[in-house]
Formats: structure tokens, sequence, C-alpha cells
């Protein structure tokens, strides 16, 4: 996995972690980070935790419940699940990418019968395939939805509101699962607007934080199932929690200085304003699909609309190894990309253009990048900083 | 669960935060925490990971696998008992305090069938207790003993070598659980020496972080049950942890700061040397409990041989309310101790001293309890705080 | 000057900096700091410098101006008489110990001639002899008095308003000069009330921040002289730097990090409250002395009346070496006190008891004390840490 | 001077600090800064000074002394002449632009008599020159020459060497004083092979920390010089100084946590090799003169060979703003250079590329830069980005 011995000797400047996700962690949250650990059951702790969970709320776009794991966002994959359904139960998982598919190994793993709509790894969800998926199951055997909205594997968004409208006009009462590791906070997400039933994110992408917390948002409907659920569960209930989201006071012991980074990073995404962090990431989007255009590379979406805005995998022409460049990268300019994961390995690039991030270091990054394909021999044409920088200007 | 409004005013001076955990973080660690977050599937990071790993297994004292996950210490309760036990498995759980009736809550929300053995709170985990109830098994239904190595709620330190001197004379061959998470790194333990099979472990209290990563080391037995287990799981599984372990990169997306900070307090653990850093929290037990002495209190423990070296709980007199205490000692002197939990609620308050701590802090927050004594109006004679002293200076 | 070697072993635990400056920066203060540099002409970096220049004033109690440089408070005393004064002018410099000695021979040598009231550094200033030699002074040949507030050598406050009353019954011209280096922002001080007409200050005692930043506070006459003085200076000159202060931009490379920590340190001084704070030091000197007084030791001040609120001198008995009693105190309970300066080498202690101090650390300094003169042998009577927890007690 | 009043919202991403100085802190550097300060007579602290002067002598090429001084650079100028000379000596003085000019203007506020040898400054400082001016100085009336290794204002390098050789030829025994604020650290200089006497420099540029450091290297004559020197100082004294680098214990209060950081630094710096540093700043310059080229703009040095390597300094076409097209960049990239200063102010922008920088931060700021020309109105053919990144990738 790891792909280069480190050259021993200092690399001045700042390293570029333009990987989609762990995302660059601004250093005012940093510093937050490093303030000492406070007493999670003392009179600052408490209001603390309602705080965040406020601000958490207006980022998902919900009005109900939000809660926090110590956990990776593969956890709270798992919480989705077992705190609203009946062991082996039936649940339809629609294929986008590598995390698709390790939700869906989650869900197996735990015993649950998983209906896979399969996909090549280069498409959104396609709402009419859960449509009929939906609509062949009269029994209403299904039970939940599985969704990735943002696609941190290949660059691809899925319209989670037309997936919405597949199960309404399927007239299925399936719950709708989402995850938006790669999405909260850096696109668009309406989860009471979309009727989101169960949200699955974490920290460490938009949310511009280390890793280490994983998030439920949770529907009326997917509060009311998780109170008949029969799932053995412990960890990841949520009742205790919901019950302590009215303190601040958690069950578990919480991840204080992660707490306090969240407590920072929330209050910057709403200090910038959400519509103009989206935007941002619009034009991050745009403009590297220009680079990637103008060195007349390929993408890993073959629908130009479904490219994400958060990060832009590059699908290598045949005969040249994603990897290889990656390694050129990292050695000659001392920036981190994404690897192509499971069925894309080697094929595709990852350029991570999300969270704390503006024009100059995006600029920076795409120059790397096109630096690399020279010295790697992958056959393109220059340009692609150029056309970033013209739409970047332009505006 | 608040003690009290803080004043709006900016408080001087370093907060004592003297709670049995989450223990003072060292600026050292915070400042490495500080570190902006790598690629954790780049170069530098499966080495570090590897390094930790390493340096885990001597605190641990195991040459067998130590398994991280991001998690709280009550993640890693479940993750012991999942991994190694088939649902519905019966385990003999050994009441000591509030955090092992927690962790049999884990255990029979999980489904299994527990064995619960009662006590008072105020003793140490009983052998003999243990011995019967194995011998009583003789169909050898029970297939884990749960005990808690450092009963955080009562300041009792439990022997677990003579658990396992039990469980051998009884013959059974159920595994053995214990939780060290306010032991481990302050008061010796000995993972293969003791034969245990599955420890659990949390990154806040002897280890000198924040919460966040819940730990396990396990037995070669407790590995080939692991791989028989037929007990649904995904987050928690071994399996995959253990192969990852191989080269240090994560099957999930690791807590990379958090990490970082591990990292440098395993330095400084190892370079104290851990006999030291035992040595120091037996002074450290001992001072404060020749202080309570000299108030005249009582201790929680009624064993004086098992108080515990990283905790001491207060015992308060009939008629005196521990948070009353709490709060006059937080008003007052900006000193955060623990709560009584549970059963000893406001019957119990709780002193730590363990972590990241010399003599002269400790002698402050003796000072402080001394001093709220005879704010909040709590019978006591004074000369705690000498006592504590002479035990010092004399070591 | 070393006074022992370190234990090569990680020492566990805060270090206690009980020294009277530079105090223990809080940590606050330290993450202020840790931000990245700014731009000096940039449009951030002129308001930060007129919000600090604001807030000093309100902490020098002045509406005149305030000034400050990148140097040491040394250079503050230099700035102060350059600005002033003419080649070879007289000024009275008052003897109150080290420091005020020290600031004599800068005057020496830069020239000046200097009228010495020598004292035995165990008294304030007196201003008997102030008026004394002003009265002499019929010619008016004195320009200057030199005072400093707060003798850190010696633990010794002097009374600046009586200063100013003796100037003014003696009907002298002569500028007022006050050192406040270890006295500004913990113990009041009173420019405009006292007309002092430079103050000499430094950021690394009361103001909480490392050294690097001297200050001075100038009055109407003081602004007067320095527009007729013909001393030759150039970066001490205040002229340049008071059309910057219109503007926030100064006329040299400003230590920008340092002012990010003065930006918050100011903050916190004024949360507290400067009667807040100068309360609180008042209580720390007041539980000091006491504990000396219990341990029937000297003070280096022969007036009780004088004796400072921020720091504490203490006399050792004859025969007993202050620099080894430090030395057993750093080595055994990992605590910095003051040494003995110049006169008084080896003869008194410091104990530091100013800046970001709470009573608990102030108990845990006065206990390391009390268990160090134990075992350094001095002659005492224990009881010194219970005398100050009393008056902290009922404060 | 402020350019603009920055947007209330909050902006993402990191700041583009490219001014020549105060540079980019490595956050290694500025996580060393926030440990806590220290005693400054413990038992650390002389060893970590002496640690540091030891490697600052590497740094400057000399294994004669070196001193700081909490000062911004400006004061180590002071220093040096004040050291050296006596009231009133003549003092040569190369002009070579703004910094020169201040230098100068610091030697005439001290009362020297300064021969000032004009320039455009839009050349190096001319050996020529100097050997005629120092020829015709029959009577050796002077004392001194002064220079600017690296003209941080028009980004010209002169040649110290040459300078040595004409002074030589001239047989003049004058010291030879150089600024090496902007180049020590970044690009060559020879402090014992050219011969200089007294080094001037601070810690903002090269050194990557923090203004609030000023620095002296001398050599054997400029110490014999300074022991016989009559001019009148305190702050600046070398004698003292001197005495106090045996043994790392200042005497005045050092500017600890700066220290801390240079402690760092300068680990850094040797780590990465100062060749190989100089090497990185070779191809920086070279790459940012390649993208002025291809825009058709005009550097300021006439002299190509006389560019430095540490900033590039951009003349503007006739009619348009340098001011305007800085205020520009800064709104729409959030990126600061450096202004015209003086005789140049609003002719030229100046590009510092020195410090903690690696290729793919210079490109976005070359982008930065080659978006705001078009933004700006200024004339010019695009281009540069990709002429930089051609000569990078080359390398």
């Amino acid at each position: 996995m790891a792909r280069t011995v480190p050259p021993a000797r200092y690399r001045a400047g700042r390293h570029f972690l333009q990987i989609p996700g762990p995302t660059n962690v601004p250093e005012r949250v940093l510093r937050a980070m490093a303030r000492p650990t406070i007493d999670h059951r003392g009179p600052e702790f408490g209001p603390m935790v309602l705080r965040i969970l406020a601000r958490l709320k207006q980022v998902c776009r919900t009005s109900n419940p939000v809660l926090f794991f110590p956990s990776s966002g593969t956890g709270a994959w798992e919480a989705a699940l077992v705190n609203t359904l009946a062991r082996g139960d039936r649940v339809l998982a629609v294929e986008t990418g590598y995390f698709a598919t390790l939700w869906r190994n989650v869900a197996r793993k735990l015993g649950f019968d998983v209906h896979w709509i399969e996909s090549d790894w280069r498409h959104a969800a396609d709402p009419t395939a859960i449509q009929a998926a939906l609509e062949a199951d009269t029994a209403h055997a299904i039970k939940a939805v599985l969704v990735v909205h943002n696609e941190t594997s290949t660059g691809i968004t899925s319209r989670i509101d037309l997936v919405r409208d597949a199960m309404n006009a399927a007239g299925h009462p399936a719950l709708l699962m989402v995850d938006t590791v790669s999405s909260l906070g850096s696109v668009p997400y309406e989860h009471d607007a979309w009727c989101v039933d169960v949200m699955v994110s974490g920290s460490q992408k938009g949310l511009m934080l280390p890793p280490g917390i994983g998030i439920n948002a949770v529907s009326e409907r997917a509060l009311a199932a998780s109170k008949t659920s029969t799932f053995r569960k412990a960890y990841w209930d949520w009742a205790p929690m919901l019950v302590s989201n009215e303190t601040g006071y958690t069950p578990y012991t919480p991840p204080t200085n992660l707490l306090f980074g969240l407590d920072e990073s929330l209050d910057m995404l709403l200090a910038e304003g959400l519509h103009a962090v989206f935007e941002r990431h619009r034009r991050f989007g745009e403009a590297t699909r220009r680079a990637v255009s103008a060195w007349g590379l390929e993408l890993c979406p073959r629908d130009s609309g479904a490219s994400s805005n958060t990060l832009t995998a590059v699908w290598l022409p045949d005969g040249h190894d994603a990897d290889a460049l990656r390694t050129v990268i990292l050695d000659r300019f001392d920036m981190s990309l994404g690897a192509g994961l499971g069925r894309v390995k080697r094929r595709v690039v990852r350029i991570g253009h999300l969270g704390d991030l503006n024009d100059l270091t995006l600029v920076g990054a795409i120059a790397g990048f096109e630096m690399g394909l020279g010295l790697a021999g992958v056959p393109h044409t220059t340009g692609g900083v150029a056309a970033a920088m013209d739409w970047l200007a332009a505006r």
C-alpha cells in the first residue's frame, strides 16, 4: 500500500494533501484541538456539545436528531443499519464504487440480505433501476435502500432527490439511507427536503477535521423504526444517545479534542456560509475537470453531469499505471493524491479538492498533476493549468 | 450532570483536571496532535502504526497482537465479546462497580447470557467466588470471564493474577477478558504472564491521550476463538485488522492525529520507564490515601490492599453530598474531580492521580480537596496535605 | 549559572515555573502565538496593533501614548533615557536591588551622570531621600528620577505615588521614570494618576507572554522632552513609532507572533478584570508570606508593608546556601525558583507568584518549597502550606 | 499602508504569504514555539543556546562568534555600527535600494559621517565605485563599508566577494559590514571566506521564524575593534554577550520561545542541507524570472545576473499601479505580495520565494500573479505559469 520510501532528508514547504479525505485540517482547527482536554462531565462540556449538534443540524439541513460516535465513518454505516432494521432484513444497495461496495459488505457481514444493483463504477446511482427493484418487491421485503451520495472512489455524485422520487414513485416504504461522508459540508445535501431517513457521515472531509467522528442524521421514520428494532446492539445504539443529546453529556467517553475541532470548524463553515462553501467547491470541481479535459484525459465518470465537485477521478490511458504516476508526483512535488481502489486500482488517480482549500492551492495541485504526467510519460496535452486558471479568474 | 454554571469571567491559571480520566494530556502530546493530518495510505503512515503497535505491546507486556479502533473504550468491550464468542454464549461477569456493570450491560444488550457475581462495590473481584462459579459450571457453558482490572468508579484494583489462578484451579477453559482502561500504563499489568485472553483498554487514561482510541490485546487462544466465532460483526471484526497490522495500513480510516499523539505518549512512557511510571503512581496512591486517612474519612474500598494507585474514591460521611463538595471545589479552586456514579452517586468523590502528573500537582489537588472539605462543611481533621507531603518528601 | 544537570529520563507532569518571570504563559496564549505569521503590512495587521495599543493603555492606566519594541525589557530602559535626555545629563537613580542597579549601569554606559541613592536591598525606595536629593539640586541639573516599582530581585514594591509626592514637594522638574517590568498587569500601577513620565516594561511577567517585547508609556512632558532631545538614537527613537502608532503599521518589522499572544493575553486580563487580577495577586502574596512566616524564615524586605505581591524573596539563615536549596527543589520536585542575584546571591530564593496562576498551583509551589527546606536541611518549622491554605480558604 | 479592508467572511484555505519576509513559518517551528516557556537560567537553557549558536555559525559559514539580540534586524544594523566604530566616524554606504537607505539613515541618526555611493535601485553594489571611493580616501578616514547582500526592496543580490576584492585592491583597512537579512540561509553567504567583518541578519526570512531576533556575526578584526570602541552603548554591547555565549546564559532576558523555534528551524535547514536549500532557492528564482519574462514584464534589476533568488521584484508598465495589482490579488486569491517601497513605490510588486516553500506553492503563487495581471488590466502575455512549470519539471 505504501507507495514509496520517503527520502531521508527534510522536505521544505507544505505538503499538498490532495487526497479526497482526510482533507487539509485548517490550522485554526488544529490549534483548537491542541487545547487541554476538559472534564466531559463538567459544566463547559454539555453546552459545547449542544452547540455542536445545533450547527451540525444546520449543515445536514435537518430539524431532526443528529448523533455522533467516536468512530470512523465506517462505524456510522453500521449504526444506520443496526438501529433501524431487524436481523436478516433485506436491503437494496446500489453499486456506485468502492465505498458503496464496502457498505454492502458491512451489511452482509451483519447478516442482512443484500439486493445489490450492479454498476460499472462509472455512473451515478440509477433511479430507474432503483424504482424497478422496489416495484418488483411487492411484498415490501426490502426495508432500506442504501445509496452513496458522493462516491469517493470514482468522483461521482448521485442524485439523492431523484432516488427519493423513484422510491416515492414505486410507493415503497423502505427507509432511505445515504452516505454523505465525502459530500457533507461541501456540496448541497438536503436531509429533510429529500426525506432521507438515515444519513451516514464522518469528520474528515468537508467538516475539515481529522478522522475519528462518525455521524448519523435520522428522520422521524428512522427514529420510529429504531424504537421497534430488535437488532442486538450496544455501542451503536441510538437510544441512550438520543437521551444524552438533550443535555450534551454523552453515554460514552466522547472524543473531546476532536469535538473542540468540530466546534471550530462548524464556526468556519457557517461564517463562510454554506452557499459560499458549495459555490467554492463547484468552482474547484469545474476548474479541475477543465484541466483534465485540456490534458485530453478521461474522467472516471462517463456522464459529465455526475462529476463530483469534491474530487476528480482521472482515468489513465491503457498501459499507464496510476500508482506510478502518484509515486512520481509524491516524490517530486510532495503531493499526495488518492489511489484507485478496488476495481479501478491503478486505473484512476483521484484529486481531492474539498475542505479547506483555495484557488491557488488548487492551481498548485493541478500543476503538480500536469508536471507529473510529463515526468511519468503519460500522453497528454499541456494546458490543463491554463484552462483551470482561465476558469478561476473568470469566475 | 452539569455541576454548576461556570463564571462568565476568565479564570486564571491552569485547570486541575483530577478526574480519573480523561487525564491531563501532556503538552508534548497536544502539540504532536496539532501536526497536519497526513495521508493514511502514504509512505509515512504505515511505519508509524507499526512503531506504535510494537510499543503498545511493550506497555501491555505481550508478544501477541494488539489492535486499536477509532472508538471509545466502550467499543473495545464490545469488540472483545463479538470476536471470540457465539451469539447467546454464556459469560461470567464480576461486579466491581459502575464500569463492570456497564460492561455487563453491553454483554446483555448483545444477547449474551450473563452470569453476574454480585458485590457491594467496595471490594475487589473475589477469586474464590469466580472459582466456585466456574467449578459449578461443569458443562463449561461459560465461555468467558469478564473482570475489570481497575474499577474507575470505586478506586479498587482487582488481582488479575489471582483470578487467573482461580480459573486454572477450576480447570475451566473460559477465556479471561480484562478491562484495563484505567490501569494500563499506570499500574503493572502482565498480559502474557497472567494469561489474559482479551484485554480491553482506551487512550484517555494512562496513555495520556484524549479519548478516541479503543484497544484490544489478544492471546493465541482468543485469536483461535476469533477464527471460529460466528457472531455477526463488521466494525469490530479483528480479522481484517490483523492483516492490516502487518503493514500499518488500516482497513478503516484511522484517527490520524490521535495516533500522532499516541506515538508521542508511548515515547514518553518508555523514556520514563514503565517501572518508574508504576512506582510514581504507587507513591501518588499512597500519598492520597494518607491524606484521606489524616482527614479521618473513609475510602470506598473496604480492603486497603485493594486500593487503586490511579484514583482514590473518598466515601463521604452520611448526610454529606459528594456533588455539593465537588461543586465547591470546582467553583473555588478550579479543580474537576470525579463524581460518584451509579450506586455510589453523591456518596463518593473520586480523585484521579494518574497520567501526566507530578508531586506538586498532586499536593495542589489534595490541598484543594482539603480546603473544599472545610468550605463544604464536611467534618474532617486537617492535616491531609501535611501527611501527603511527609510521604512524598520521604519517598 | 546552570544549577544542575537534568536527569536524562523524562519527567512526568507539568514543570512548576515559579520564577518571577518569565511567567507561565497560558496555553491560550501559546496557541495564539502558534498561528501562522501574517503580512505586517497587510489589512489585518494594523487594526490588531491598534487594538493592542488601546488595551495596553488601559492596563497602564494612561490616555497617553504607549509604544512597544522588539526587545527585552532592558531595551525599554535604554529607550526611556535616550528619547528624553541629552548626552551627559544627570539622573537620579534609586538603589532598590539588582535590577535598579542594572538600570543604573545602562545609564552609566550611555554616558549619563548618575546620582545614586544607595540602599541595602531590603527596603523600598525612600521618598524622603529622593526629596532631599532633589532639594539639594537647586540648579535642577537632575533631569530624571529612575525608580523600580517592583524590584524583582528582592520582592519589594516601592510607593511610586509617594515618590511623585516627594518630587512635587521638592518642586523639582525632573522626569519620573518607573520600571514596572514585574508589576504591570499584576499590581496596581497608575501611570497618569501618579504623573509618571516614562514607564518601562516588558512582556514576560504580568502580561503572560514569553520575553521579546519592551514597552514604554510616556507622559506629555516626556513627549515634549523627546521632541527636543539631542541624544543620538535610531532603534529606540520614539518619533517614527508615534507616527506609526496612528495606523498600527510599525517602522520596524514587528514581532508578529508575540503580538498575536499579546492580543490574546490582553483579552484575558481584561476579561478577568484588572481589579480581580490585582486582588488575586494580593491573595497570593499574602498566602506566600504567611507560609514564610510559619516556617520561621525571614523575608528579604525588612519592612513588611513593602513586600511585593508578585514574588516573595526568602532570606535563608546564615550558613545555608540558597542555590543548594533551589537545586534540591528542582531535582526532586521539578520546580524552578528564582536565584538570588548580585548582592543577595545564594542568600535569597525567590518564589514567583505572578501571571497565569491559581490557588492550587500556588499551594503546590509552597509545598515544594517546604519539602525542599526539609530535604536541604534548612532549619524551619513545618506548617507553611497549612498557613497558606488557611488564608486562601478563608479569602 | 493597509491595502484593503478584509472581507468579513471567513476565507477558506491557506493564505499565500509570498512577501519577501516574514516568510511562511513551518508548522514544525510554530509548534516548537508553542512549548511552555522555561527558566532562562535553568539547566536546559544554556545547552540549547550553545546548540543554536554552533549551528548558526554553520549557516553563517564562520568559526568566529555569532551573537543574537531580542530585536528586529534593524537593531542588528545598529549593533554592528556602535560596537566597532567611534562617535562621528566616517563610513561608506552603498545605495542598493530601500533597506540600504534605511541602514544609511540609522548610521546618520547615530551621528556617523556617511559617504553615500548613489545608485538607481536597479543595479547591484558596484565594486569599482567602492574601490574608487576607498582609493580616494588616502587618509583612511573611512572606518567601515556597509553593503546589503540581498536588497529586499529590489530583488538584487550584490557580489560580496567582489566587494571584498575591491577593498583589498584598494588596500583599505575599513571593516566590511554586510546585511544578509534576506539572504542568510537561502543563498550562499561565506562570512569567513569573504572576510566579512560584521554580518547583520534577522530571524524572519531564510531562518523561517517570526521576527524578533537580530543577529551579528563578527570577524576577529571586528572583535578587536569592539574592544577599543568608544561609542556609548548598552543594549547592543557585544562585550557581555561574548562572555555569556560561553555558557548560553544571556545578559538580558532572552526571547525563549523564538529560540525554541530557531532550535527547530536550524535542525530543518541542516537536515535539508545548506547546499540543497540554496539549490532550491536557485530553482525558485529562475522559475519566477522565467514567468516574468513570459509575461513580457520587466524585472526591477536591469542586470539579469544580479537577480535575487529569494524574491523577484516585477517592474510594472508605466501607468499601472503596483498596489492596485496587489489589492486585486489579495482580494481574489488571498495572496500577500510585497509592496514597492520608497523610490519604487507603486512601481514594483515583489514576489517572495524564500524560506519554507516548495514547487507547487510557488506555482500557485505565480498563477495568482498571472491571474491578477489579467484582472487588474496589466498588459501581459499569459504563459508565465507554463514557463515556470517547464523549468521546474525539467529541473
